[in-house]
Parts: structure tokens; C-alpha cells; sequence
């Protein structure tokens, strides 16, 4: 980790630690140039690993069912003998430009300082957090007894969980906490409005899950914590027809979603349109020289929010940083099954 | 396998059953279109199979190293729940338009016809062959005593083998030969200048195994094949200085590259520059309507002949055919992580 205030030079500096940005310091590592990566969350994976970690991807090439987490973990092998420099839990809050010295100076929230010949920002849609249930006093219960991640296996055994959204999620977290070993006693799933948003079939195996007793469903909102002796002892409530009785509860899971956070970098004096990054498409430059963009949050024509896509992009940038590096030398295209340079650079035995 | 005669109508025919045309398939079958896909070769997996079926690459996202062959066998086992026709061992020969019916009529070597709403272009560098020793009396050899492609292992157990070639690809069959559990009893390569084309490290290990004796080199090349009872007894050869002693050998094996050829597609009107397809990035779509390309045959700025940009290419041809094949339908992206929808094409239990 980086001492604060002690400034790390690098060519290549990459916010976001997802699958783009693992991938960018991997080609990168290929063509001979070392990065550092800076990512908000305490672990890498981006928005896979914080959004599917224990559920399977199938359209990643070659792979055909992965898990987030399975994938992070392929990808953290894979750049392994690249060695990047990761710093976690710390954003990138400040971008300027390296003025004489060139480059790009950036500091973190943790007080880390870069001064980066490249910068690739590889962010996603930004820092992932879930939407929040905003309640007077909630922040006390977070984790003991309100859960806006998913709560450990087990965590909830034998408690009166109340599930709040509306959507495939919601169903998600009741499937989860159904399948436990060690199950809540009871669930209820409360959403503002009647209407669930998922597809029938989820719609129906819901409804049969109703009629078995194994779940209960209620249109309504929260709308204040009772407490007893520091802990949450009941809900009040309000439902389409005015307030309910207040409800006893032990746990409350909040499955309203996740809300991407664009952060700083709106404000560092990159072109931007709809909250996204255009960027061309040969070289995944930004409107500023020496910052590439790649990944969910570039725009260009046809642009999918695919991690098959992010790759590609994470590719083209890496080249086209190497050619900025160094212009006097030509990157000519080598293959990993056979050149002898990629092979000394991937620590293999050619 | 198709009738001659017969004509198979489909919504999208891809050419090539390389990783490419197989992702492809795959994406199509995201977008719930099914497709038929032809290949020269008599097996699938392309140039990787080709040229690195037993050599690692490391540069496939999510797989740290993974053969071409390891490759072509995850991307057959992914692209399963949409069952692609295989349709091996032929060429599309032929390209023509549709007229009143719309689409492409395509046929193949062996006869077979297609009607295509799209065809996709998935060919490589085109069908991928060894540059063949062109000798007199060769083709009867093929296979028995003379190998343009890898000599299953213990065949050449105890013989003399010269072995034709001057770069890498000649080490690395030198290499494979030595390594052989039941290997020739001697080895002497033959190329026709007196350097070689390979890495420093790669020399130095062929000079180190000449001065140990294992193998031998000479520069020169064959003139003529002696063959007694119709098998191959001894090799005519020159040297730089004039005419060698004939050299009695049991095998030749043949290391002189691949060259691609681009075969019949050159005649079918699409706008070409220097053999490759120039395609937009949004699409991938040729000068043809409802003719996409992708992979190492397409030229944009920026393309790198790479698999890691292949499975981006197809997918984006994918999305574009989806949309002319069904103008009404805005193709929402869906994720294979959380769509019941892509979870039914997929055949998995959501």
C-alpha cells in the first residue's frame, strides 16, 4: 500500500479493478508496461464480483457458466505475473495535469498520490452501492439487523425477516434465504406498490411459494423503526389504505437494487454525454490526451455493456497507451502461443 | 448433414467454425436466432485448433493458458443449448443474392445449398494450409512418409527424419519430435539458408542440442525424392556450393508455415482491401447488406488480429443482425447472469 503523500510514478495508472481493468493491466503487462489500479471497494472484481459473485455468467467466451467471483479470481491469475499494484478502498477523487513533468497527477481518498503517463478509467457506471431504505436510525442496525448486501448464510436462522422491493432481486434474496440451511422462521416480502416487476414464471413460483405459507407478500412501506434496548423490535408502516399495525420483526433485508455512483471523475473536464465517457473506437481515448476509457462507462455506436466487449476495448486501449509511450517503437502484433518475449514477460518457460 | 440439392433456409449462416464463427453462433443463440455454420476444415476450431491446438494461449480472457484445442472445446460446449449445424469439410463457393426472397443463396464444395437472411464471415485469414514441399512424387507420401501437418506422436519411432524448415515452427516440431516418448532415431533439419529465424534463446537451445548430437542441421534443400518399391528411400538435395550426396531418410517432415488462403469469397463482390473486409464498428457489416464479418479477416482502425477483439466483434454482428432481422423488436440488453429469458435459450433452470 501506498504511504500517503509519497507520490507513486507510474506509466499506467487504472481506476476500477473489474474485469476491464484487470484485463487492461494484463495487455498492458504484455506489452511490457507495469500499472497500478485503484479501486473504491475493499476487493477486486468491480461490478461482477459486488453484483453476480455467487451467480453464474454464461456468455463469457469460453467459460460457459462462471460465477463473478470465479471469474475475478481467473482474471487475478491471469494478470499475476504482471504483478499490478492494487489499491483498494480508496477512489480516485482528483485528476490534474502533470504540467511540466506531463502525465497526469491523481489523488486518492485515502491520500494516495499518482503521477501516471496513462490513465485508464475502467469505473464501470461508477462505484456500486445498494439503494438504501432511509429510515431515522438505520445506520445503528446496519449489518446486525438491517442488510442492504446479501446477510451470511445462516445469519438470519430462525427470525422474523421482512424483504423489501419489487423486483427479480427481491425474489432473488427470498430464494436465498428459502435455500439457507438454516432458514429465517418467517419471510415477508413488502413492496410500495402490489405490483412485483419480474418475469411470470418467477411471478408464478412466487405465488405458489404464497400459497404454501412459505412467504407473505404486502403492498406497503416502512415507515419508521421501533427499537427496544438498542435493537430493532418492530416496524411501522403504512400501506395503500393508510397506516398498517405495527409489525414485530427481527431482520430487515433491503432488496431495492443497486444505484451506480459516478463519483469525482465527473468533474475532472472529461467530454462526457449522458453520464458516459465517447471515446473512438481504434483507440479508447477519452477527450483528454493520455486518459483512456473502457469498459460500462464509454459510449461509442453499438456500444454493448458486455464484460466479452470490455475486454476487447481494455485490448485496444492497452495498444494504443503503448504506442503513446512509446512512439518510436512500433507495436508489432506477437502472439502469446509462441513469442518468446510475451512468454519472458508472462514468466513462462518457452 | 445437408443434401445436395436440398436447400437448408436459415436466418444466419456463418462462414468458419473457428472461435469466431462458434461465439458468434452463440450470440445469435442469445438473441434466440439459430444458425448454420460452414467450415473448410473437416474439424471445427479454425486457425487455433490449426496452428496451437496443443499450444497454450495465455491471452484469452478468464483462461490463464488454454490450448486452441481446450478453446474450441469450451466454445463447442457453450454454444450446445443452441445446437449450430456443423457443416464440415466444405467451402461456401458460392454467394448470390436472394432476389424476390430476400437474404443470400449460398453452396458449398460438396453441394450443399443455403438460404441465409444473414451471413456472417468468419473465415480467418481464409482456409489455413502448410506452404507444401513441392516435389515431384510428394502427394503419394502424404501422411506415411511425409507430414505437412504434425505427425502423430510415436509415428517416426526409430527413423531418420529430416525435417524442412528454418524458424520457429521448425524448433518447435524439432522440439515435439525429441520429446516424444517413442522418438526418431535421428533428426537433421534442413533449410535452405544457413540462418535461422528465431529468438536468440530458441538458437542457442538448437545449437546446444546439435553440439550434443541429438539433431543435426544443413543448409540446402531437397531436388528430388528417391523412392524404392514406392516408398520413400533417400532425398536428393543441394547445398549452397552445388549439388549433396543423396541422403537416405525414412520421413520429411515439412515446417515451413501455413499460409492462408483467401479461396472463393474474393469473387463474391464485397469491397476489399488488401484481403482483409473493411467493417464499421457499430456493426461489422461488409459493403453487402446483411453480409457481417468478423475476426481476423475484417480491417478498422485499430484491429488487432486478436480472439479477445473476435468474440467482441461477433457479438456486436450478432446484436446487428438481431435488429435487421426483426427492425420492430429494440433488442433490450439482456444478462445472462439474471434474464429468465436467456436463462430459457440457454436450457438452464432459472
Amino acid at each position: 500500500m501506498s504511504e500517503p503523500g509519497a507520490p507513486i510514478t507510474t506509466d499506467a495508472l487504472i481506476i476500477g479493478a473489474g474485469p476491464a481493468g484487470l484485463w487492461l493491466a494484463f495487455e498492458l503487462g504484455l506489452l511490457g508496461i507495469s500499472s497500478q489500479i485503484v479501486d473504491a471497494q475493499a476487493t477486486p472484481g468491480g461490478q461482477v464480483a459486488t453484483l453476480y459473485g455467487d451467480k453464474p455468467l454464461y456468455d463469457i467466451p469460453g467459460l460457459p457458466a462462471c460465477t463473478g467471483q470465479e471469474l475475478t479470481e481467473r482474471l487475478l491469475l491471469q494478470v499475476r505475473p504482471f504483478a499490478p499494484e492494487l489499491h483498494l478502498g480508496q477512489e480516485i477523487v482528483s485528476l490534474e495535469s502533470g504540467g511540466e513533468d506531463g502525465g497526469w497527477r491523481l489523488g486518492s481518498s485515502q491520500g494516495a498520490q499518482f503521477h501516471a503517463s496513462c490513465v485508464f478509467i475502467a469505473a464501470g457506471v461508477g462505484a456500486f452501492a445498494p439503494r438504501r431504505l432511509k429510515l431515522d436510525g438505520i445506520e445503528a442496525l446496519e449489518n446486525s439487523q438491517v442488510f442492504h448486501w446479501w446477510p451470511n448464510a445462516g445469519a438470519l436462522f430462525g427470525q422474523r425477516v421482512l424483504v423489501v422491493g419489487g423486483d427479480e432481486l427481491a425474489l432473488d434474496r427470498i430464494d436465498a434465504l428459502l435455500a439457507d440451511a438454516s432458514p429465517p422462521a418467517a419471510i415477508l416480502l413488502m413492496h410500495r406498490r402490489a405490483v412485483l416487476q419480474a418475469p411470470p414464471e418467477r411471478l408464478a413460483r412466487f405465488e405458489a411459494l404464497c400459497a404454501q405459507g412459505r412467504v407473505a407478500f404486502e403492498a406497503g412501506q416502512i415507515t419508521g423503526l421501533e427499537l427496544e434496548a438498542g435493537r430493532l423490535a418492530a416496524v411501522q408502516r403504512s400501506g395503500p389504505d393508510g397506516d398498517l399495525p405495527t409489525l414485530a420483526v427481527d431482520a430487515i433485508v433491503v432488496a431495492q437494487g443497486l444505484s451506480p455512483r459516478l463519483g469525482p471523475l465527473a468533474d475532472w473536464g472529461l467530454a462526457m454525454e449522458r453520464k458516459q465517457l465517447p471515446v473512438d473506437t481504434a483507440r479508447f481515448a477519452t477527450s483528454l490526451p493520455g486518459v483512456f476509457a473502457v469498459g460500462d462507462i464509454v459510449s461509442y455506436p453499438g456500444k454493448k455493456k458486455l464484460i466479452v466487449s470490455a475486454f476487447h476495448e481494455a485490448t485496444l486501449a492497452a495498444f494504443a497507451a503503448a504506442d503513446l509511450l512509446n512512439p518510436q517503437r512500433s507495436q508489432i502484433l506477437q502472439y502469446t502461443s509462441s513469442s518468446s518475449l510475451l512468454h519472458g514477460r508472462l514468466k513462462i518457460e518457452s
